[in-house]
């Protein structure tokens, strides 16, 4: 049976990083939300229901036959091993869930850059705080975040090719679509500091080139970054840094 | 061999809820930054370690052997089923998990309250923007989590003394946390919206009472809340909702 990815149709956001693994295995898979004659409420219908016991807070959520199972990382720590996206040790998996946890709250993070004060408000009604925490996002949280997974990538025993061991997993794929959405987020930082970070541009390129992931990215499921998503791209938060 | 705990000396903060979790199970563990000699440069020293290949990104990180796992709901995954305290069905480990990280998601906003714009400031520098922030926190999410802990709770078709299944998880216990930081941080808005949620109370005051948790309350190592934690009470913070 096909999983069934339930998330927000026309951005990219948190279920990008569950396509990417889906895409990269080539897993049998629905977008649900998607789909003509189903679209966001069949999500909404599941988040509502009166008899489901185990409702998601939030999408992106995952149905495998009965089993609902919310959260990105969640996710990706149950797909993994399923779609040979996992290390075989039980200790490793539990490695890269913690950098996948990691990634969760860098995006956390640039979400609020545009949402610093109140979600259920426009960006338009809290853009001087936008400004404020844009400004130490780019000269404090990006610099920590990148730098850290830097050191990770430089410091694996098998090598920089990957994050954890010597083969591809789901984090290595995250890490792509964050490199990805800073670039289109924060051109002019990404630009100045990505000469700091060359194993994580290395591993953003060996991802893009890998033939699923490109011939996903040049196929209408692959929806282009806007402003309705995590990474948005407004000139006047893009500093130096 | 006992496990090792690494977190910041002096708060509660996300150390507690893989505390909780320890001592409800009567683990062997050591609270490493609180042993007299060790302290919070045993922490750094795993943290800026050139030989360890598995740094954490921040505290708290549990060591298992040579095994270090970063972040709450990680640790807690890995524990859970060593320490009695997650469901033998795997696929209900990962509802589990999934609520575990909405705790996540939610005490990352807590956090927010006093710190909207820039961790590396403190809060005094951020005091207008905290108080904006608190006041939407206090009408829409605290509803709208504990609105929907609850819902689970009450829908858990093994009966609503327990987030899943039939027996005590992890997650129990950090929700007894979760409350018990909104009554030290927000006494005003839960006083007035505490009605709404009977059943995530009734859990709260049957977790407090379980005997190894009440010998742990009572007991020096459970810090008190303070304002260096995440659950911090500002009375300027604290509406009415």
């Amino acid at each position: 049976m096909a999983y069934e990815l339930y998330y927000w149709d026309g951005i990219q956001g948190r279920g990008e990083f569950v396509r990417l693994a889906l895409e990269e295995a080539g897993a049998d898979y629905i977008d649900v939300t998607r789909q003509p004659g189903r679209g966001t409420g069949a999500m909404i219908d599941i988040m509502e229901s009166e008899s489901e016991p185990h409702i998601p807070f939030a999408p992106p959520f995952l149905k495998d036959g009965d089993l609902i199972i919310p959260h990105v990382a969640n996710i990706l720590f149950y797909l993994g091993p399923k779609l040979g996206l996992a290390p075989k040790d039980e200790g490793l998996r539990h490695v890269v869930n913690g950098l996948q946890l990691t990634v969760t709250d860098f995006v956390a993070e640039v979400h609020d850059t545009h949402h610093p004060i109140d979600m259920s408000l426009y960006y338009e009604d809290q853009k001087q705080e936008a400004k404020a925490r844009s400004a130490a996002f780019i000269r404090d949280r990006i610099p920590k975040f990148l730098g850290y997974f830097e050191r990770v990538l430089r410091r694996n025993p098998k090598g920089a090719n990957h994050m954890v061991g010597d083969a591809l997993t789901y984090v290595d794929l995250s890490l792509f679509q964050v490199i990805e959405g800073l670039n289109y987020a924060f051109p002019k930082a990404m630009t100045k500091r990505k000469a700091e970070y060359p194993g994580l541009l290395a591993l953003h390129d060996a991802v893009a080139k890998r033939p699923k992931i490109a011939r996903y990215l040049a196929s209408p499921r692959r929806l282009a970054f806007n402003e309705g998503g995590i990474f948005r791209h407004y000139p006047e938060l893009d500093g130096v840094g």
